[in-house]
């Protein structure tokens, strides 16, 4: 009798492969769809780092920021293609770089895997782009478009894809046990470390300190700035959500606390601000929102709604006290506040994961059992989280200085003061973004 | 025998956990990602109307109507988490209002259905704030910062669940048996009502009426407005084929009929503000667009794409007469047409249900079978319709009363003289919008 | 024995419907949710055009493009509701074009396969809408909007379809076998050859040739114009990958392509602008973009990851080629470069797939194995791709050379001197695309 029956189900399954393929290791259509419009997400926030970072400058530099923001993509993807991939995902040499698969060759078979394969290379292609543009933020109004397409193809072919190994690679840190869901580390402080020594290595801009005080150099286009960052936020859901790599059903979850995370950023930062300045900024409450994205990236699957919101909340003081602080105390001149918004927030949201996670989150994410400082984890989670977000910065500390040290030495940083003054737009490119408007300045 | 196969069936059905569910009240993976992606378009609408808004209006006040816009979201986005989805979904109370579930803590579990509450609460947080954002601009360009973000956390928090919760949270409107599939009341008209009354309370803007005879004042940037105006298009396949609330293959359907409104919309009001005025006007035509869609909101997926034509031509004839109407009969100042596009259109796409719902395409949708009045269903979804209309303009209009008399009579709703002539982005932001920019007005 | 077997595998079939009916030709949830998302993918890629034709002309035409692209879309729209659908999907009469299915007849049935029409009528107007759009940007600055008007509904209505039925709509080009995955030909260079025949009847801008030299004339507002090439790009994912009409695994591998091939596109263009001009040009590289967009359109599914990079590159080369040779020796004027992006690269890219083809990938998307001339293929698959772009062509420059000729000598084509030096914003629709701002020119 018993063999009966195991005759029958053995044969009923030979009826429907798909389901006795269910524990192997296959991508279902929601997966590739999924993950497709995931990336085809991410690949938008491309316009919406051009439109912030346009915004917030001068209308003589627009062309030259936003061919920076089109070549870094660009350029990016091909670097990404040839070289970034293959030391990111390639077979793990010593849990340092991985080694193998340069240019997508690893997908060139049929199979279901190896077409999975280009969906995942897309996911992760727009990400290693993401990470060059911030850099871009920082360096704006300056820097010479040569030297520019130099670090943007290091950045992502190279930079990024190692210490990104390290995490969602295989690498060292991710067999720490180190949590960094969607990138607050990976993608965002590398960003924003680079985009400090870019900025030590620049100065600041002409007319930005002037005996010793900071002075407000306003951006142009507000309108653009805020369509920037709606999109970015816009994008954020495939970036943040997206990260599962397949589809997964907490991924309500995770929109639900990008989103209480950005809100509760902005909000934040727009008070912080107006008991500080007396009015509401619109460029602090702006980067409120994005603060609260990017503190919210490394933890959106392993907290709570509420929790997410408190994430926001300090991200939303964290970015306007850096801001000030940076700009009067520091004085290093970054016009956007990428430092800001992607370094310090990306540090601060990749320590999060050790004081707020909670296990049941933290296992409907695929991870173990972790809880956080507050969830009774002690520091154990927090203090693997620190080693991971101290090991990445010196890692881009040292690699960016060296690079950025190469170029000054070589081809050179920046453009000429006649160059600055004028606006790299004619400089760099030989026309105007706004042919036929008057511009004051 | 037949206690073999019993056998044999039900150890096979335990194999197939999924199969077996699948009459049960879970939700695939298509569900999530379908309500997920329509959510993060929808939510996109918030950038479209910050355009509309922007593009229709003074360049010195861009910066202001900007942040009203970023801060009805994210405020808006708090005030639902906290109270509005309690409101509008939580446990019926006498079919009023709902009382349970703030802070969204019924989706604290892990279940299928718990995770499947956050993808559902995403889709219903950007539809809250959709309701607030009309508002803004009827009220644009005089309003203070402060009253502004009184009233919007209200609307989204208090005022549109109580009458969303009619209609869509089990309430006495959907006993009754009304229909709005995707809210040309329940999301337009509420703001459209709110946006009348807030216009009446504030007055016109100086410099609108001038001996009795109403000046236009042209909008700064067409070319913000007509992309704002796309992205609306864009998150409107959103908003309605997602008001589906889950996969349904239904919404391909939806969104032609969608899109054929907003189509015919378009080029009617071109029509006839061209004959009316003797040119092909550019804010008429992107308004007849906005028409067309709102109209076709409440009974998307109840009639034929024929109809949904006519009823996009329909709209696009009322919200031309109605921006005329409002502006040189009753004097009401609404800069961007905020009360002729949602209340006006809103108000009629509800009636149109009565009018051209089919039983075929009612009973696809998850209707019983309605037929409007021109296919043999008499007036009763008709008078169904009409009280439904009339009940939420009257709790809209005077819970929205009360709220701005509230307002005016302690914090003040409008600002001075002086700040308005000077524009509300110095006065209430300390910054203009486009640096740089020689503006003459 | 094996027929209680048999009998317990039956019974469980009949439990199983959805599973029994996989092997016919039924449209699941995920091809439902992939070609709408797809759909509204390509959908926005009008606002994407938007952008891109105004950000390259004049700011005092702006409000006259944005008004040509709202009513492309939505008078086109109707067309292809009307005609367009019929005459392109019809019953093919002898493989010239279809006649069937006026006004989206056929899908009034409630059947999955009913149900699915209007989701691939939504993919296919956004299509046609494309088509029409491009024709704007080449006759930008100078032509009459209600000529505009006439030309765009038939093109949307007649044009497109009728060489679309050959090629998609099971015509004689697809029954010879000529690939066109996405449309380079379908598409693209349809409006590309209707472009050069709109811009020889319509005759250069005032100012743009003087004493028989090409005089440059800016666009005003770079920002909006590299805004409307990532929303391109980022709409070309759905353009592209949605081409498979369905879900399908290789969805991956199409979005890979595409966007190699942009990314070499502008990367490639920039590198010839440079070494011709000097500068790197920012309109020739977002071109180059567009350029290695196009170009990949029509290979998209059959061509390797590093050959789309060549195509991409060749496409890149070719713009730029392209542009000063149409420009200077052909003097022809076309304002954004629509005839060299859409109509060049669209041939070319047609052929490529002639060159480039692998018989493995294109097996994985549903072709045939079918080889280019690298890859042995030898020159059967170049030739038939050749007769294909060649008949096209013969077949648009006909029938616009008739529509526009028809046009000019009724209603006329061009605005009058004196209106197109005030700027056809005020001539045409009565309104400033910037009202306050100080315009110089």
């Amino acid at each position: 009798m018993k063999k009966k029956l195991l005759t029958c189900v053995l044969l009923l399954m030979s009826l429907f492969p798909a389901l006795a393929q269910e524990s192997s290791n296959t991508y279902s259509a929601v997966d590739f769809i999924w993950i497709i419009l995931a990336a085809v997400l991410v690949f938008f926030m491309q316009a919406g780092f051009a439109m912030v970072e346009t915004g917030f400058t001068r209308a003589k530099n627009a062309t030259n920021i936003l061919m920076k923001n089109l070549m870094d993509f660009s350029a990016g993807s091909l670097a990404f293609f040839a070289l970034g991939w293959a030391l990111m995902y390639g077979n793990s040499k010593l849990g340092l770089f991985g080694w193998s698969d340069f240019f997508l060759t690893s997908a060139n078979t049929f199979s279901n895997e190896g077409l999975f394969q280009y969906a995942s290379w897309l996911f992760q292609v727009v990400f290693a782009a993401t990470a060059a543009t911030i850099v871009s933020g920082a360096m704006a109004e300056r820097t010479k478009f040569t030297s520019y397409l130099i670090y943007s193809v290091v950045i992502s072919g190279i930079i990024y894809p190692i210490s990104g190994h390290w995490i969602w690679g295989g690498g060292w840190l991710s067999q720490l046990g180190m949590i960094d869901f969607a990138g607050s580390t990976v993608v965002h402080s590398v960003g924003g470390w680079a985009a400090l020594v870019g900025a030590l290595f620049l100065g600041a801009r002409s007319g930005k300190y002037v005996n010793g005080e900071a002075k407000a150099i306003y951006g142009h286009n507000i309108p653009l700035a805020s369509l920037g960052v709606f999109i970015l936020w816009l994008g954020w859901f495939g970036f943040n959500a997206g990260s599962t790599l397949a589809f997964a059903e907490n991924i309500g979850h995770i929109a639900v606390t990008t989103n209480l995370a950005a809100a509760a950023g902005a909000v934040t930062a727009m008070i912080v601000i107006w008991v500080i300045d007396g009015k509401p900024d619109a460029s602090m409450s702006l980067n409120g929102a994005l603060a609260g994205l990017v503190g919210i990236t490394a933890g959106c699957s392993v907290v709570s709604p509420i929790n997410a919101m408190v994430i926001g909340m300090i991200s939303g003081i964290l970015v306007v006290t850096a801001v000030i602080f940076i700009d009067k105390k520091l004085k290093i001149d970054d016009p956007v506040g990428a430092i800001s918004v992607h370094g310090i927030c990306g540090a601060f949201g990749t320590l999060a994961v050790g004081l707020f996670a909670e296990s049941s989150y933290a296992e409907a994410a695929g991870y173990g059992p972790v809880n956080g400082l507050f969830y009774g984890g002690g520091f154990s989670q927090l203090g693997i989280q620190l080693i991971g977000v101290l090991a990445v910065a010196f890692w881009v500390l040292i690699s960016s200085a060296i690079l950025f040290g190469l170029i000054k030495s070589t081809v050179g940083l920046r453009v000429t003061k006649e160059e600055e003054r004028k606006g790299l737009d004619i400089g760099e490119h030989g026309m105007e973004a706004y042919s036929g408007f008057q511009i004051i300045e």
